[in-house]
């Protein structure tokens, strides 16, 4: 038992310095060559795509026998439209633009020193994630098109799958000349795999979980390496008085309904009371025809009886459900108030037509996405014109909002001189 | 026991709470209000200089007493002109940009979604710091300009010095009709008071610990609000086949003996084979002439037997002091590699009059800052045109190099729309 540990441990050491030299390579690969793995690797899915579909049906048989839910089993399913379109996406990655060397900054100083400020790869990205079997080819993707060495830790469930895209991605590394080890799989779903790749700060830059709040939480508890995450998407829409009406009922309608399983979905939303009258009553009549529960504030009951009585744990309650909480409040300072007070941070919006209040909750509403006169559901880095995203952030350290190819670089500063010396 | 330890408990979350509040306030400052305070807290501090100087004597006298190095006396000592030189920094700050309200990033969607990605403060910044008394108006003065809450917590030796500067600080922001609470103290010397600021996640945003290498690796061990940091410079110079003798003399002599303390300093000399008998003669010369011990392997001490023999470990170690470690290399890749094993990723430079060679140096070294023909020594935030900076950070999250104003920031995005649902 003893040994089995210590050799987890090496083997896992040896992976991160095997994921430390290949980053080495990543950093400094031109970008078309980077961009040529990324197109045979889609070539290899597609050719490849019997092989995938036997392997997936080996984890969904172990995942029926185990008892999974609906949700998980259709998380886990991979059909031929789904495996197009991971190759699809990793075509898309490799047809934008390469972070990796772009000037940000660029100035010369009195003395003559030129100065550049200029994108590098974060070196070596973990990423953590549960049962979906395409953040294997999103995420190592992402990671190559940045410079970025991967170590991929995927759920036990996807094991299989995981692992036959796996082979797909080497195939697209090997046709480009770079190495296997730029892509690394944890082989093991050991638990305490997961341990040591977040206490290797030597050889991992940062970690991404991807997955529900008890995987994130978890390793933001954990981890010794640096964490790029969000928790909750306690996301906010707030009908002000100035609200056209249609406007609020579309966007609202369109902030919970749209999908209710994802991040950016409104979990709340905050009713000027000028307007509880005039603009509730058709939003609530559409969302409970499409079946949505509505919980609300004593005011909000009166106005309508299918309202249920909403506890004081709603206002912290991420639903992912057809359900939404409702509130009045008492003009844009009780809204932000509120956000303040119960937001995860993640994406808040406003619906008015006056210009100076949304500039006062756009100002003062401390999420990473604010918006005004649009759906919280926009919180993607695809409709941010990001192309792929590893996530969403909602920490203020580094990435914020939606982490696509851009983020998940740094900058070294490179400065050019003729014999300068520091007076 | 049990409740003085719960009575601190409670009185750092309050702190952490009255931070907060702070911080939403200031976020929302305008530039000349913030610009009003730190200029009102540098006429504050000339007005008090014999005040300041009173408390200064009270540090000192313990400090004396308890057998303090005359190094650490130095650090800790005020005097008029080092009192005036924090007021002038409090105004050099004021006549800096406001970082925060910057639109970094511009564009609108064709679904017409104008998104801006735009500067905003971080929140809470907790500082923790030993004995020089100035960091407590440097870190104060950039906080502020950067719309941050800060609370500082000084060395137990600078304990009266910090304080008087503190109040100083306050009447700044009372005079613009800020929040004292903009600028906090840790009011007691308790190291457990530490520990609490370390896991405050709810009401600190990032931790910076400005000091030895003591305190910044136990600040970044303990802490589970993210660090901003560096622990080692281990900073090297390479002086290639085709460098300048001249620059190669100058640019080294500069790079380690202009000041050996600081974390820019020149710690090991690589020199290409080639050149060794032509270039390193007069280095070693002007070097040990100035009093500098060189350490060097055996074909360096074969050149000249003045130098002592080096061991493994002084590859890996920051002298802080005049004291240069000296390697022969075999070419560019030669020096790429061994920075690659020893450097703390914090500045490294070539000197070389071949461009490629430069570039190849420049693209394949991994630290924040890699000079070209220039001393290491311009490692800082005032040799970069950022005015004051809070420290250099070997992190490759967030913040490397030089930390200023700007860097204590985050960004959020705002997004406009006419009423888009998302598909």
């Amino acid at each position: 038992m003893g040994d089995m540990v210590a050799g987890l441990a090496e083997e896992m050491e040896a992976m991160g310095r095997r994921a430390r030299a290949a980053a080495s390579v990543l950093a400094v690969t031109p970008t078309e060559v980077k961009d040529a793995a990324l197109r045979a690797a889609a070539a290899a899915i597609r050719a490849n795509l019997s092989d995938i579909l036997a392997a997936n049906e080996k984890d969904m048989v172990a995942a029926r026998d185990k008892g999974l839910s609906p949700a998980l089993l259709d998380r886990l399913l991979l059909d031929p439209k789904r495996v197009e379109s991971m190759a699809r996406g990793l075509e898309d990655i490799a047809e934008r633009a390469d972070p990796v060397g772009a000037v940000l900054e660029d100035w010369t100083r009195p003395n003559g020193l030129r100065i550049q400020k200029v994108r590098v790869p974060l070196g070596v990205i973990a990423i953590i994630y549960e049962s979906r079997p395409n953040v294997t080819a999103d995420a190592g993707g992402l990671c190559l098109k940045s410079g970025n060495a991967a170590i991929l830790r995927g759920g036990s469930e996807s094991f299989h799958s995981s692992r036959a895209i796996l082979a797909c991605l080497h195939q697209g590394l090997r046709a480009a000349g770079l190495p296997e080890d730029a892509v690394q799989s944890v082989p093991t779903t050991d638990r305490a795999a997961v341990g040591h790749l977040l206490g290797m700060t030597a050889h991992v830059d940062v970690v991404i979980p991807r997955g529900g709040k008890s995987l994130t939480s978890r390793v933001a508890a954990e981890s010794r390496v640096p964490v790029i995450y969000h928790l909750d998407g306690i996301c906010h829409t707030y009908v002000d008085r100035a609200a056209d009406p249609a406007k609020a009922l579309a966007v609202t309608f369109n902030a919970k309904m749209r999908r209710t399983g994802i991040c950016g979905a409104t979990e709340t939303l905050l009713v000027d009371r000028p307007v509880l009258s005039t603009h509730l009553p058709a939003i609530l009549d559409k969302l409970i025809a499409a079946g949505c529960e509505v919980r609300g504030d004593t005011e909000v009951q009166a106005l309508d009886n299918r309202v249920k009585a909403a506890s004081d744990e709603d206002w912290d309650t991420e639903y992912l459900d057809a359900i939404l909480s409702v509130k009045v409040v008492d003009g844009v300072d009780g809204a932000i108030d509120h956000i303040a007070r119960h937001s995860s941070h993640h994406t808040d919006s406003i619906i008015t037509e006056d210009p100076a209040t949304a500039e006062r909750f756009l100002s003062r509403v401390d999420s990473g996405i604010v918006l005004w006169n649009a759906s919280t559901q926009f919180a993607d880095g695809g409709e941010f014109g990001f192309g792929a995203e590893i996530g969403i952030s909602t920490g203020k350290l580094h990435a914020r909002g939606p982490v696509g190819a851009d983020q998940l670089t740094s900058y070294k500063y490179v400065v050019r001189g003729d014999g300068q010396v520091r007076p």
